[in-house]
């Protein structure tokens, strides 16, 4: 099946995930979508994050994709199931991935979640946790600095340091051994979470398990690529091309040349 | 004139403009809508800031207000003459009256503007101040961190002071002695950036003079509201309520017991 995979998010964080699938699965071609015009997700409400997100999927249908990633930690918590209801590909999320590994990690059974007001307050991560092991501690927490000091590109600093080290305070006091970096910025800030948590302490990228599902699925449901077939990648945004291809040169292994803008909220 | 006065915002930053109006004109109704589901405006473009007041434009059209206030820098900064073109009542933007305070502060015609990206960016700070005062030194600055700061309530803490001294470091450079804060939000820091810029600097509230503005222009357009009518404040938004009065009610000095929810895209 040589038809692209549709991939979105919020805006351009899901391009860490659309990195690792390009080194999973280099064969595969690509449709990204960043919601730039209604940039975050994070504090808004579910029925908002529903609505933009069947936009979303809407518009990725038209560019003919055998497969659905959502990218976005937030939208993935919130509209799987929507967007599960609404198309016959497979539909591939963040959080699942990122559980399944964070349970598989542990010995403690002890479990950190962080990620964004609307990601923590759903609950969906301890659901799929206690779903795999009902014995695991799931302590949670929304660290809504975090993507302005990325944005602001403090990786390193000392304000960063003092905010990291608020937020996981709590954290620290349960034993946990395993730390989901549930939100798709946020693994830019491992460096600085690392020494806070120290070495003991796993941290989990959702992004690579991401892809990591994406490859078995496609090849489960013999879905992969001919390896002859050539390979694009698109992408669209629904505001600002020249913030989004900036950041996508920081974060992809090869140039994007094109970005078309979509009017999002007419699909 | 007995109609309302349409006020919005991207969000919930609008409410001190709406607060300010409601102190100095108590005998008038207001129609407040907050872009709650597509927050922030300050760091997207010029076409959607446009495209997003229009749309909150036509819906109060359909409150029939009786005049427009633009509660928000950076939709003031970016689409202020697209709203004017389009309705004939009288539109007040929060920069004009902000930079007219500046202009009339400055005794070393220096003057520093702080705002988001999508304002400074814009220059209109620049081009009313040298409109009405070519020989002004204008030093601008965008502080991307400010609203997170506040919304995550650290209006008195280190990391902000720590920030806040960044960003004005270059400010201090220049002898400027007027400083207009630039985005509703950054009143709520101006405890931290007094102490930082100290106390030979005056700081500049866009919103009570932007209030002070629309009192004039009411009054001599004879479009005050009798005294004997009947005063009324209607609250509307994109998204989430419960948020939204939780800072309503923290900011106005009467409690919001109902708030809309409005499609704003069908708009």
């Amino acid at each position: 099946m040589n038809q692209p995979i549709g991939v979105f998010d919020s805006g351009v964080g899901g391009l860490t995930v659309a990195r690792e699938i390009i080194r999973q699965l280099p064969g595969e071609s690509l449709v990204y979508f960043g919601d730039t015009a209604r940039v975050p997700y994070g504090s808004k409400s579910k029925k908002t994050v529903c609505k933009y997100s069947r936009q979303i999927v809407n518009f990725l249908m038209t560019r003919n994709v055998k497969a659905v990633v959502i990218a976005c930690n937030t939208a993935s918590a919130l509209a799987v199931e929507e967007i599960r209801d609404m198309v016959d590909v497979p539909v591939v999320d963040v959080v699942e991935p990122g559980a399944r590994m964070a349970a598989a990690s542990t010995k403690n059974k002890s479990i950190g979640i962080l990620g964004t007001e609307s990601t923590i307050k759903s609950g969906i991560y301890e659901q799929y946790l206690h779903r795999l092991d009902s014995g695991i501690t799931v302590v949670s927490k929304a660290c809504p600095l975090f993507v302005p000091l990325v944005e602001e590109g403090l990786l390193e600093d000392r304000v960063t340091e003092d905010i990291v080290a608020r937020y996981l305070h709590e954290m620290k006091e349960y034993e946990i051994d395993a730390l989901v970096l549930g939100c798709t910025h946020y693994p830019l800030l491992r460096g600085v979470i690392g020494r806070e948590m120290g070495e003991s302490v796993k941290l989990v990228n959702p992004a690579y398990e991401t892809a990591k599902s994406l490859k078995e699925l496609l090849r489960e449901e013999e879905l992969l690529a001919s390896p002859e077939a050539p390979v694009t990648y698109e992408y669209y945004v629904s505001d600002g091309v020249e913030r989004f291809i900036s950041f996508a040169d920081a974060v992809l292994p090869c140039h994007v040349d094109k970005t078309t803008v979509v009017d999002i909220e007419a699909y």
